[in-house]
């Protein structure tokens, strides 16, 4: 029976032909394109959706339920726990995730960003609003340093890579603390933790959301790392209490911090965290759709995966 | 006879232990300790420097003439131009700089530099100045990009392993292309600039000043790059004219500058560039005394220097 799918995904015009050609005789409808970022979502309509088979793409979850014929979901995203939700998606209903597409976007983001910390480059932006030519002093290396990183899946791998390129020492962290993961020195497992982030010279979370983790990062804990360690985190960002975090930073203690992902997203405009100096925050901009690579694995995530389902074979990155 | 060194490099205990052990029966005497960066240097007193056979560190060149038995400087800068302008050193003294020290921590700099105008991040500080959690949009990532790089020697090099390590193709100019440098991919003479300047992603400074390069960097040359290309400077800031750089980026043209140097320093409160917001600017700091691996170095060439200075043996770095 001829299908009927749904294509948000962001493709080239070379990518929409290979994607016909797999669909074959199914019918298969591009989307209008939206713009970069979140915000700029094209909204599905719902009288596309009641009738699909299948749907691809950043899908609002809100509107799943209407797909009554519902086969299959190719989400854009890495993390697809809003799918997971209760009430979302029928039981028996595929859904895939684009995990592997934002490993490279993440990690060269978080690691501009530490080296940027490292050199006081947001402090000199600041300066360069004041017109000011001033030596802020000393800087840092990531040379010699220990870098802990908490999530050793494609993002936590890549990220180290780039780290052990300036020549850092890499720690990862995981349940089973027996399997490696590219890039990681040295895996020590979760019970470590605490011991850890007192030893270390930057942490780097990359983790999901996780919830026995939530707000892990608390006063006490960012207190016992070391005086000019550097903590970021471009993972989910319920691990950390911001408000914790700006004290801690107020009080002196911390190098300085590159805040990615907050608890509520946007972050209120009134949060203590936007006036600390030593915060470098970016608005969940690390993955997303900002990188035309990122684009390109997500396209190919998908198309393997339309192949897959129209063949009847198994699907990558499946959820559920 | 007995020697008197004077000594102005910032060094630990345990390297001055080493210093006093090679200066042997000669008198070595260690200046106060100054703070990082240009502007917290103690001036040497004038009575310490009139009798000293050698100096080392970062002398004042208006002092130099004073000091009318100098034989030997280790300047503390991979730059000694100042040294070697008409009327501060005698003929005959030996005069050798700290080449070497600087590469990785200009690279790293410059590298760090280079990734946050690629992820918007100096954008984004500005948006965190208004508490504003605001997407910017498409970034771009160092991976299959062709970036060149002007200056293939120590800080190049340098630079080129880094992109490297990022995934991007490195291109050198240098006056005889048949030599090769680490880190460069393709290695082109300088009679090409012109043209190479128009194909690549990243153009990067790391020259020293050199006459016949003086405002290189005019309307016309920036206006050639490709719309989307970036360019940096961690050389001597007369290569490029700033004034020209902010009218360039002010029409749209290049999708960022990572300035580290200008044509005079301290750049003047009222010059444009610091108004441009793709312009990134940070005060000549990315060599300097601003890293402890820096530093460190410095005295390992000092050190160096003088044990084969007190033997009579051939000076590393020398200039004159």
């Amino acid at each position: 029976m001829k299908q009927k799918i749904v294509c948000m995904l962001r493709l080239t015009e070379a990518e929409k032909e290979e994607f016909r050609k797999a669909a074959g005789e199914n019918e298969i409808i591009f989307t209008k394109d939206s713009g970069i970022g979140y915000k700029n979502i094209i909204p599905l309509d719902e009288e596309l959706v009641k009738d699909a088979d299948v749907l691809m793409g950043y899908i609002d979850p809100g509107l799943v339920p209407k797909a009554k014929q519902l086969k299959w979901l190719q989400a854009q995203s890495s993390g697809v726990d809003n799918y997971l939700a209760p009430g979302v998606l029928k039981e028996g209903t595929i859904l895939t995730s684009a995990t592997g597409a934002y490993g490279m976007a993440v990690a060269e983001h978080m690691f501009g960003m530490m080296l940027a910390i490292m050199k006081n480059m947001h402090i000199y932006r600041d300066l360069q609003a004041e017109h000011k030519w001033d030596d802020v002093g000393p800087v840092l290396s990531p040379k010699g340093m220990d870098i802990l990183i908490m999530g050793t899946g494609d993002l936590g791998s890549q990220f180290a890579l780039y780290c052990k390129a300036f020549g850092a020492h890499t720690i990862g962290v995981r349940q089973d603390p027996s399997k490696a993961a590219p890039g990681i020195d040295e895996m020590h497992g979760m019970d470590e933790l605490d011991e850890l982030i007192k030893k270390v010279d930057v942490v780097c979370s990359l983790l999901p959301h996780i919830d026995s983790m939530v707000r892990y990062f608390d006063y006490d804990r960012l207190m016992s790392m070391k005086k000019e360690a550097i903590f970021l985190n471009g993972g989910r960002g319920s691990i950390c209490n911001n408000e914790d975090l700006a004290r801690v930073l107020s009080e002196g203690h911390l190098w300085g911090a590159g805040i990615d992902t907050t608890e509520s997203e946007p972050m209120p405009a009134d949060h203590v965290l936007w006036s600390e100096k030593k915060a470098f925050i970016t608005p969940h901009v690390a993955g997303g759709d900002h990188l035309d690579d990122t684009l390109r694995k997500v396209a190919a995530i998908g198309l393997s995966n339309l192949k897959a389902y129209l063949a009847g074979e198994p699907l990558r990155n499946r959820k559920a």
